[in-house]
């Protein structure tokens, strides 16, 4: 395997899975472990990762054996070759296919009603919001610009089975806009979590669970806290990066 | 000052108010004084309190010097008439105006358009969910026998300035519903607080702020918790109930 110029390669903390991410696009952050962890997926799930960037979320998920069947979409060419090149790189190509299409018109060249779960972490900012990254393949995955909340609802709506779920990761900040459009895409939610730095710090980030033809009725889990002290993870978020490691056993993490 | 049957009288902890309750319809708890420490009231405020009962929010936010002038509306007469006692026991018959009236109705004999701030801890409970309390007020109180999560807003939305805030306090399981609503009310979600026991515990209660006539985004709080072991309230808690207390000086709270 060889890397291409500001790629680099990353190892995933579980099953000797890696992933090679372009430095000069985007690579993951602690929003799409943070979103592995919550999507309660089943092992015999089929799932779809709207937005699959160079596939990190179907690689997160199989290394948790969470879902057997992943479809991931995405509009970037290149992205699309790199989370090919992923997939291969760790022997899943028979598992996800990667396939390059809109997010906006994803129900129209998937099978409607045909998913058990959708996860996706979607652009954060609304476009003309925050400074417009001028690396073009940075700003999509950033801003609103190829579609909106909207569109990623609605879409993911359509694609789910009757009592399937949606799996979200986005910042507070929309929070209320997004329980505000789920009943118009038909959607209800079911669990959040919030996501704060420190315990005395303002919500940062918000994990939802969403399902299809469900009614009314929100679980709201124990916040999530990121550090226990500066640069040093608490116990919870040290364990989804790194599950089977020292820490486990009892040793002591620094 | 005589107390009926079945009447406590209870200390509040600021400035040396009290409040009689009548133990047989409705004694307030810890939503109220949560309520009371997130609400960011102005000190010149009017305030409307919708759904006030014993004029419990009144007291607590005149003891924190939030508000200047209050209405506090109430349907049930023997609650109308406990208010009306408790502002005269405190010495807040004119800053306290108890008027007995339908919240479902409110913006049809109070000014619309005329309050700085609405408070309300409304009935948390849809009709047809959980046991009816067979003493009609506490059911009033718990249930949604007389008005809906709807009217509520509606009526709030109706009757702040424009810029003015509503606050609230409500169960997480309502959440999603409540943020879908507000839109629809012309409010807009602009801070929120989850309330925990503990803090690996889900999420009971939650603290909104909503604005008339604002624009989307909104602030996560860092979490509230309750109890730092069972029994025992957290330091911010505590605070709360008894601001002025030994703990202020630094003595140890058991």
């Amino acid at each position: 395997m060889t890397l291409a110029p500001d790629e680099r390669l990353d190892e995933l903390g579980r099953k000797g899975y890696r992933i090679i991410q372009n430095t000069k696009t985007f690579c993951f952050g602690i929003d799409a472990v943070l979103l592995a962890d919550f999507a309660a997926v089943p092992a015999k799930a089929s799932v779809l990762d709207l937005g699959t960037g160079s596939g990190i979320l179907p690689l997160l998920l199989a290394a948790r054996d969470k879902g057997d069947r992943f479809t991931a979409l995405e509009i970037q060419p290149q992205q699309v070759e790199l989370a090919i090149r992923n997939m291969r790189l760790n022997g899943l190509e028979n598992k996800v296919s990667i396939v390059e299409g809109d997010i906006r018109t994803a129900s129209d060249r998937l099978p409607r009603g045909s998913f058990d779960a959708v996860v996706t972490n979607p652009p954060y900012l609304k476009q003309g919001r925050g400074l417009i990254n001028p690396q073009e393949a940075k700003a999509i995955a950033r801003h609103e610009i190829l579609c909106t909340l909207e569109d990623v609802l609605r879409e993911a709506s359509r694609l789910l089975k009757p009592g399937g779920s949606l799996f979200m990761v986005h910042r507070c900040w929309r929070l209320a806009e997004t329980l505000a459009l789920l009943p118009v895409c038909r959607l209800s939610a079911k669990r959040l979590r919030l996501v704060h730095s420190f315990p005395e710090t303002e919500g940062e980030l918000f994990l939802l669970e969403a399902r299809r033809s469900a009614g009314e009725g929100l679980i709201v889990d124990p916040p999530c806290v990121i550090y226990e002290a500066p640069g040093r993870y608490t116990k919870e978020v040290y364990r989804m990066y790194y599950g089977d490691s020292p820490e486990e056993t009892g040793d002591k993490i620094e």
